[in-house]
Formats: C-alpha cells, sequence, structure tokens
C-alpha cells in the first residue's frame, strides 16, 4: 500500500499535451486521472459509465446533448466546480484557454468514446 | 438531467458540522460528499468500498493500519492532494484545524464503518 498522498499538481506538471489523461489513483474500478483541456473535443458519450469533471484550475465548458434530440446546454464549469455528466448522454468538452481537470471514468473507458480513438490510459 | 455546475465551496457554506458528510452529486453508485474535519474521528474499515479523499482546504492526516498489524502510517493530504484508502483498510481521519474534504463511497456507505453511528445521508 502506498503511503504518500498524490499530489494534482506535481502530476500535472508531468505533461504538457492536450486531452490526454493520466491516471494517478485507483478507486473502485475506476481511474482517478488528471487531464489538460484546451481548443474543442469531439462529440461523444459512453454507454457504460458517468463522466465526473472537477476544475482544478481554469474553465471549462460542458456541452450536452439531450437524449433524442439535437438540443444542446451548456454547462460551465469553474475551479471548484464540479459536473458529472450521465453515462450515455453525448457531451463534448470546450476550453477556451488551458484548463486542468480531475477526471473519473470506469477502469477501460476510452476517452473518446471509441478505442480506435482514445488517448492510452498512461499511470503517472 | 440538472445543467448547473456543483460549487464546492457554496455547498461547503451551508453547514458547520464535523463529520457530516453532505452529498453533491452522484457517481457510478457513489456519493459526491463534501465534508468539514476537525479533531480525530474514530477507527474504522469499509468492507465494500474504497474510500477516497481529496483535500480542498487545510491538511488532514490519515492513519491506516497495515493488514493483520496493529503498525500505524500515517499519510499527510494538504490542499490539491488525495488518497484512496483501499477497501477493507482500516484507518483514523484527523485533523488539528479544520480542514474541507472532497470524500467519495459507494452510495449507503456508513462514514464511521457502522450503521449504528453512521451520520444520515444528506444531500445538498
Amino acid at each position: 500500500m502506498p503511503i504518500q498522498a498524490v499530489d494534482l499538481a506535481e502530476k500535472l506538471a508531468q505533461f504538457n499535451e492536450h486531452w490526454a489523461p493520466r491516471t494517478v489513483a485507483e478507486f473502485n474500478g475506476h481511474d482517478v486521472m488528471v487531464v489538460k483541456f484546451q481548443g474543442e473535443y469531439a462529440w461523444h458519450s459512453h454507454a457504460d459509465t458517468d463522466d465526473f469533471f472537477l476544475v482544478i484550475a481554469g474553465q471549462i465548458l460542458l456541452d450536452l446533448k439531450a437524449a433524442g434530440t439535437q438540443d444542446v446546454s451548456t454547462v460551465t464549469l469553474n475551479a471548484g466546480q464540479l459536473y458529472i455528466v450521465p453515462q450515455g448522454v453525448e457531451h463534448r468538452p470546450r476550453a477556451a484557454q488551458e484548463a486542468q481537470v480531475l477526471l473519473m471514468e470506469r477502469t477501460g473507458t476510452p476517452n473518446s468514446g471509441d478505442p480506435a480513438t482514445a488517448a492510452p490510459r498512461r499511470v503517472v
């Protein structure tokens, strides 16, 4: 059992890529990840997991599509704010400036919703 | 589907008690909670869930007992640091000064490890 706390800033300092989550801990079959957002990600959904977003620094937007429609709602999250995208809900993360995010999904979830385009799992 | 972000500081401003978690969101069958620690909690463990601690403000200590022994290790967590206590591991949270924590456990988990002494589930 490791007896060191996980320092999120220290983990975030280890990489610069955007949309490339790093796994920093495991929790009940989920990856606890840090990730940097900048620009606009692709619309996607996860059939098997809710998607947990907590902003550590900066601001992100989450575009959400209501089930069965093309209606888009947008949630704005600043540092210290979180949002859980329910399983199956189409969403598109965005950030005008670089933002740092704590992300949680079931281990094995493709971050893009599609194994073909997903970032590889990287543990730091 | 709610389209408001959850603001952790706003939720934490709604109560003053220590060791009395408030559920602010749900994630894959888990309660996402905010809680204020001050003083020393009881030793306990959770047979069915890992225990997620992320410090939002202040400092906490987690005493951990190695399986099958009385050896105690202590993890210190400051703001921006997290630690996952694995399922089944005896632990005792402490905080010399009031600290604010994001906590996650499976929904229905008694926070004290014992339904008889657990804080009631409260959603804010």
